[in-house]
């Protein structure tokens, strides 16, 4: 029996034990000691204050328009979805202002909203619109049914004082005893999983549980419906798993989607999203459960994650768009304020997470706020440095990760990750370039506009899977034009990428390398990416060794989604007349050939302009090797698409082969000026001096004259081994498993 | 003989018996008093100190990388040209630190780089490249030659003390006397128009005139070559005329492209280009010519087009691409800080312009400068509130003319101007949409990347011609698919269009209608634009009431230029599969054709977003009216074009008709919190109640039920008449050419 498991049936034990408890409230978010303490602070705290000001002039201003409590009609976007969605986010802040401010208003406010909703719920049949695999009542999904509860738990402690007894047993048997058997019991292809969906209808039914003191519930949410009894194929409506092998419950969900670095599977975006029921149900049972120290839960994954989560969104604060995710979604997000404050609070009062409440420049209304804003206001915050990181991905951190590297303004993303969950992308080995906040070479990100109802219920577009997980889609390498696992979930999540070697300790040449054996079966592929400051260049520089072993001929397309507009290239090109699609299906129906040339032997050379910022991509290329610039929107009927650019380098009949490509950022132009500066590429020659299964070796000039080499060591990761080895007449000798020998004459 | 020709003699004579003035220097843009109060002032003028700073750490590092006078090759953006160009910046401002910090290193830096150039010029040829109309010697053009000569000029103004008598002489003989001869007796065909090329030589040959204290240069920039003997028909590269009929020299400059309210014939950009030399060179007037009053001439028209020129830039400061323009050129330009600067000090002191100067935060080096500077640090400055404003274009303003509509942060811009020169593009009655600083609905600029060498050496490209300046890359009316004028610059600049009316003072409801008898021969066109604000709209409205009276049945093209993404549409269209070029001339060959649908009578809608902002355009429709999806990038081989989206209404075999649209700017969608707000349009129905040749009347519904309606007077547009009207049984009365009954149940 492993350890883990016997801590779970230890806290089982320990629960029976405790019985049912009678406990004061609130006792979930807030506490008795900690509303005292924000009481006694009120208007010294400036962050605090000026927090509490503005969450009480929105929730005067809904109290004075009335409550409404629709019958559900809609989808996401639609009235009574944001009707519903305003309410439970309008109970839980004025829950918190009654107990704040002890203004009875607010408390009768969320009373008399709760008594609407049971007068509503004790009637309501599934919601009408049948898109979901798992129908809510209040919504038309169980997912926001959920969030309902997790927000409305909340609310509910908050006055679960001010109410009488009759009133609370009604709303319990009425309401919320029926609303967590909904979303758990009767819905259980949604419940017992290990999905962020599950998450929150975890922490929903456990949250409730909690204030009502029914620790059945909590159970049930701690560990799942045993025996749910769900079909093994079943999937949900993104194509994900519903059976997942009887892991269940909140524990699991922690256990599973989350690697010891506190990456979430499934990427950042989904992480700010799944990220709240995850810590607010932890402070729940950490205030209510304190013995089952749940803080402190694998290496106290739950607050190391949220520095994760932050590492991973650009200079800006948004978040790198890994699979499924929206654009623009930031650190400033309602989640991720919680989330910084929880971290702060029950973690070791990290000084970097006040910066990041300082931008945010508001805190939550409850202990972990105060907490922060009170620091804040000591003038405690230290600044958050943006380093280079890698995180592993899978539960024991076995299955690949991520890696950012960071110098000066620009930020390359390396993904070698596992599948991540339904909402994974098929992107191996897929990259992703920032600078200064900006896309520069870019990953596409989803196919949706959240919340919009127009555009197919604000919901996840045909698109999305047509398009935007497709492995063409990316910054990675295609094989004969077919996405990696085939684009088969139950494939691609078998398998997951292997990083090979890393090294960002040293600021000036950092290197990272990972493998990848199974997105096409017989053919291997190895991408090692450095990201290198010389004093030859402006900025730093990035290199992209892209190797491939395969078995047999295949055609591989290269391509990269560059931002911007074209200002010169090195090589002809035609440009098409009349525009067709490159492909018929694997996301090549959505793009337009717009021009192509045939290349020499030697290099091809793409200079671009985005956002004034000059960028040049040099690649090597071989004999017949084609260029195909691309522009998305083909096959698009509803204009779902941006009509975004890409240079794709196609290599046709070849076997094993190797991409070799360098990335410069290189100069900038102002339109209020007219000046440009260094608007030219400074890399003159990229060739291959070696390429043998055990090293490759790469070569660099300069347009000075001076010349540079990457040797990257194919077989032996290890930085203890010495190599020796002999180029072109030239003697290397090095420790680890690459060299950079810097530009020289 | 006329008062202004009276003005002229006056000039001429004063100046034949003043002859040869000996002054003492410097005298051009600083003075010896001037000089006197800045050194005073140093170190208490903290605008003023931090431009020196910047200034002084600039020059100071040019110095220590020493002078490069290279020999000219490039085109602009290229080495030589990039350096000569910075060489003249440097020697004007180190002219300038050697005068205020009386530090000589900075006269002998200038001294050495003019007896480079010195050394350089005596036997230097034409330049190289052959493109221009006007070669000139150091650059490819005469008119880069001309903006070397009034920096220098400055320079050589602020040194000329410390340089000895036989220094100057060698100086004047070998480089300013020849140079100033260069760029105008033998070239005038540059020099001798009416044009900003000319201008700049205009300024060039006076102000170096001026500090050489020869009349005979002063002369022939105040009034040209007399006699030049340029050919009538000859063309320059942008198409302009050459011989503009003897009109020449600087003061025929300021008469014939300015109009009476300041505006700049070419358009805002061009005027920001030509309103240096403008300025400098009346700086050097006003200082060393007095008697001249350039500042009062023509009502003051220099320091007035100041104002002028600010208010066509959009909330950023941006100007609105007027022409050919590059998007992205601002009040934040080094030029305008001079036109700031200098408007303040020899104009009425005027507060708002302190405004602007705080917001450049840098002030010029010289006694204008130093007054602005000072009077910010006293505190005078005042908000500069950018009202909706109208200018007149022409000499005497009767050529039409420019109305920018202001109401919160929409901006509507509606252009009835005569051609504007050779840079003028063939868009009656166009308008483009702002709002907070973003172009909504776009006129798209110049196709230029101005100093980008790699794109065609920086210089225009032939898509400016063949898609910028066409019709159909406008927001106006295409007849059968022909640009205006059928885009022949002799015909278009024969006419202008004419303001109808105009009511701006009225914030509520703003009006502007006029009419183009012109752009096609037996058509005639008129426009209606109005911004209004009603209560039942969270934002203003525009309505676009555009009549067409026409001899013969025509296909009429109404494009509409959005900026964004396709959000919903009323109607079904049906993609294209494979795109394909929308004509093969006049602009449409750059056009794709993405997917149409034909319309039935009634309304047509489309929803889009931009910046997070949604907005709807709605128009009237007939029956078998086509809508079109255009998108950009048809025929450019070399990716110069930006691949914007474009609906376009097609109306086919129509005479007199009538295109009636509403816009509506009237929601937002966060990124972070995924919520959208009133993503949904507001004007339910819109039509057309009554449309004769005395009146047009538009009805419009609100999605509330509430009626309102717009009546326009199309024949009288007198404030002054009363007028009386039933439509559909409905008795209307009102004064002046429009009436506008709000939204009322």
């Amino acid at each position: 029996m492993k350890v883990q498991q016997k801590t779970y049936l230890l806290f089982v034990g320990l629960l029976i034990c405790l019985g049912i408890r009678a406990q004061e409230h609130p006792n979930l978010i807030l506490t008795q000691s900690g509303i005292e303490s924000i009481r006694k602070n009120l208007g010294t705290i400036p962050l605090f204050d000026s927090s509490l000001k503005t969450v009480q002039n929105a929730i005067d201003q809904e109290i004075t328009l009335g409550i409404d409590v629709p019958i559900p009609k809609d989808y996401s976007g639609g009235y009574t979805h944001e009707r519903h969605k305003r309410n439970f986010l309008t109970m839980q802040k004025a829950g918190l202002l009654y107990q704040i401010l002890n203004d009875e208003k607010y408390a009768v406010y969320v009373r008399d909203m709760l008594f609407s909703y049971e007068a509503l719920y004790k009637t309501l049949p599934v919601h009408p619109k049948e898109r979901s695999y798992a129908r809510g009542k209040l919504f038309w999904q169980c997912l926001n049914d959920s969030n309902w509860l997790v927000y409305t738990s909340q609310a509910y402690d908050c006055i679960y004082e001010f109410l009488s007894k009759e009133e609370r047993d009604v709303l319990e048997k009425n309401l919320f005893r029926p609303f967590a058997d909904f979303i758990s019991i009767e819905n259980p292809q949604f419940f017992n999983r290990v999905h962020n969906h599950s998450t929150w209808g975890n922490a929903a039914v456990g949250m409730i549980g909690l204030v009502m003191g029914d620790d059945e519930l909590v159970d049930r949410a701690l560990y799942g419906i045993k025996d749910a009894g769900l079909e093994t194929d079943a999937r949900d409506n993104d194509g994900g798993f519903i059976n997942t092998k009887g892991k269940a419950g909140f524990l699991a969900n922690l256990d599973e989607p989350f690697s010891p670095d506190g990456y979430y599977t499934e990427g950042p975006y989904y992480q700010r999203y799944a990220m709240y029921p995850f810590l607010i149900f932890a402070v729940g049972l950490n205030n209510a459960r304190p013995e089952l120290k749940i803080f402190e839960y694998k290496d106290s994954v739950l607050l190391k994650s949220v520095k994760t989560l932050i590492n991973l969104s650009d200079k800006d604060g948004e978040f790198f768009p890994i699979n499924d995710a929206q654009k623009g979604m930031s650190i400033f997000s309602r989640e991720l304020t919680t989330a910084v404050d929880i971290a702060y609070h029950y973690g070791i009062k990290d000084a970097e997470l006040l910066d990041i409440a300082q931008k945010q420049n508001r805190v939550v209304l409850d202990d972990s706020g105060m907490a922060v804003a009170n620091a804040v206001s000591q003038g405690l915050a230290r600044p958050f440095l943006k380093k280079s990181v890698d995180y592993s991905d899978g539960p024991k951190g076995e299955k690949g990760g991520i890696s950012v590297l960071r110098q000066q303004d620009l930020e390359l993303v390396f993904k070698y990750t596992a599948q991540g969950l339904s909402h994974g992308h098929y992107d191996k080995l897929s990259f992703m370039l920032y600078e200064d906040g900006h896309d520069v070479i870019q990953d596409y990100g989803m196919a949706r506009f959240v919340n919009i109802e127009q555009k197919g219920g604000g919901n996840y577009l045909k698109e999305n899977k047509t398009w935007a997980k497709q492995s063409i889609a990316h910054n990675t390498l295609v094989v004969n034009e077919t996405s990696h696992f085939d684009g088969k979930y139950e494939l691609g999540s078998k398998h997951h990428s292997q990083r090979f070697f890393l090294n960002i300790s040293d600021n000036k040449v950092q290197v990272v390398s990972a493998k990848e054996q199974n997105a096409y079966p017989g053919t291997a592929m190895q991408r090692t990416m450095a990201m290198i400051e010389s004093k030859e260049f402006n900025k730093p520089f990035m290199l992209d060794v892209f190797k491939v072993n395969a078995n047999k001929e295949n055609t591989y397309d290269f391509p990269m989604y560059f931002m911007g507009q074209v200002i010169q290239t090195n090589f002809g090109y035609a440009t098409s007349t009349t525009l067709e699609a490159l492909g018929t299906k694997n996301g090549y129906q959505h793009l337009y050939l717009e021009a192509s040339g045939i290349s020499k032997k030697g290099i091809g050379k793409l200079t671009w302009m985005r956002n004034n910022q000059f960028y040049t991509w040099t690649s090597v290329t071989e004999e017949g090797d084609e260029f195909l610039f691309t522009r998305l929107g083909a096959n698009d009927p509803e204009f779902n698409l941006r009509r975004d650019a890409g240079l794709m380098l196609r290599r046709k009949e070849s076997q094993n082969t190797l991409f070799v490509s360098a990335i410069e950022s290189h100069g900038s132009y102002s339109p209020v000026t007219e000046l440009s500066s260094s608007s030219r590429s400074s890399i003159e020659e990229l060739s291959i001096q070696l390429n043998t299964d055990k090293y490759t070796a790469i070569g660099l000039k300069h347009s000075n004259g001076k010349k540079a080499i990457l040797i990257i060591s194919n077989q032996d990761p290890s930085s203890e081994t010495t190599h020796k080895l002999n180029i072109k007449s030239k003697e290397y000798q090095w420790k680890g498993p690459y060299l950079f020998v810097d530009f020289k004459p």
